[in-house]
């Protein structure tokens, strides 16, 4: 499976708040348990209207299983991350997908 | 880069209709030039309300660069799904990010 993550950061945040946000997201890559794991920015691919590129940063992390995910979850570096950092985003919004 | 393609399908289609939209999803899997390609549903994770679980289909392709996605994007049989399937969904939302 996959666990797609997108941030919409608030507009105020200070270059450190910002740069604060993208260390702790980039902490969750170590994280044991994820096939692939990797975190990126909205890509300059040429404009459509399909195309939703005002989030922030994106997470996403492959799961042998829905459990292995449901561990990552409650993993200490992911709780820390929510609780250090939940104050900077507006707007999360997660997709998980279960491969056909 | 990856990009991933979330689709929500009309609520009148008939099984056959479904199963032809999944099948042409599905050969979208055989274009060459991605790195790792995969197609999915909403997958049983505990609820939260940051997840959407709305969609029908979910598909993920990755790629080394965004000239590669560019050339998928106009490969016949992308162009061909889209024009065979495009009268099936209500709603197709894409997310392209580059790896950071």
């Amino acid at each position: 499976m996959t666990h797609t993550v997108f941030f919409w950061l608030r507009p105020d945040l200070s270059a450190d708040d910002r740069a604060a946000f993208e260390a702790g997201l980039r902490s969750l890559l170590a994280i044991p348990g994820a096939s692939r794991a990797v975190i990126g920015k909205p890509a300059a691919t040429p404009k459509r209207e399909v195309i939703d590129d005002s989030y922030d940063w994106a997470l996403e992390l492959d799961f042998a299983s829905l459990a292995d995910q449901d561990v990552y979850q409650v993993h200490p570096i992911h709780t820390a991350f929510v609780e250090s950092q939940k104050s900077k985003w507006d707007r999360v919004r997660v997709y998980d997908f279960e491969w056909a």
